[in-house]
């Protein structure tokens, strides 16, 4: 199973602002039916891993962007809110767990979504490719993409491509010890 | 006058490694000979504004990369080392009073290098461009380039570029309110 982060990232590494908040995302000059790449990308992956936070945001926002399996992964959330019963699995447990579930489903490819959950994966020596899009915009504080980990880690630079607005796309595969 | 910054970062936003060290860089496969374009980027530029710590980093290297007026801003440095009287400027005072005296000796385009001075900088909004490396590297802590922000700042995208070993260096504009 391939475990796969496609995030967009402000330069100076945040994912949301502090409040979790996506509008500086939203505010980028993107015109409608542009998806910089994303319905390709969706096209290769089999199902996703979502947290918690990623899930609420997505709620917030009232769109649905996927047309594969989503799984999210939390302890907090009991009940699927309405109208997203056939659209989400709710899942427990910790990253090996959850990875578990998924291969057990069948899933090889994998997309993960959500800061918390990346973290967790590339933690646990589990994050397989990174695909990371700067955005133009140093946002000053958030929350961010990458958390603290105990040794370093290389990664293989696979492709670059400079998207409209000034979106900078660069596709990195992660060298695990595993 | 102008003020560039022209940094290497791990793709989690380090400039050094916890203790200060940049080993992690000096251990990327570059041939001798290949300077990733810097000998280019410094034919563009009258004089470097460098903090202390950038200062001391290069001291123990023991090599010397810059053929302009080197300012080392610093508060703490009293005699300036053995074989580098001709070499740097010692300045004192804050990111206003240090670019007055880089202004008064009558230089345009300065090359700011150090992540505290290159932070003071674009808090002040003084900051005019932004060359930055990414380097195929988590490095998982560390002195970060990046600092708070009162307020976000939009950046625009010039170009970006992959250089050997997977580097992408990508030259950013930006916006600042002044």
């Amino acid at each position: 199973m391939k475990m796969i982060a496609y995030m967009g990232v402000s330069l100076d590494g945040y994912i949301a602002d502090k409040a979790g908040g996506v509008d500086w995302l939203n505010e980028l000059p993107i015109p409608e039916g542009d998806d910089l790449g994303f319905s390709t990308f969706m096209a290769g992956i089999d199902a996703l891993l979502m947290g918690s936070n990623s899930f609420r945001t997505i709620l917030q926002i009232g769109d649905w962007y996927y047309d594969k399996p989503v799984y999210v992964a939390s302890n907090s959330i009991q009940l699927i809110p309405e109208g997203y019963q056939e659209r989400i699995k709710l899942i427990q447990g910790d990253i090996h767990e959850l990875l578990a579930q998924l291969e057990g489903d069948g899933h090889q490819n994998i997309y993960v979504d959500g800061g918390k959950i990346v973290q967790a994966c590339i933690q646990a020596d589990l994050l397989d490719e990174l695909i990371i899009t700067h955005i133009p915009v140093l946002l000053g504080d958030g929350i961010s993409l990458f958390g603290k980990l105990e040794r370093s880690k290389t990664l293989e630079h696979r492709q670059t491509e400079v998207l409209g607005y000034g979106l900078v796309k660069s596709h990195y595969l992660i060298r695990n010890n595993r």
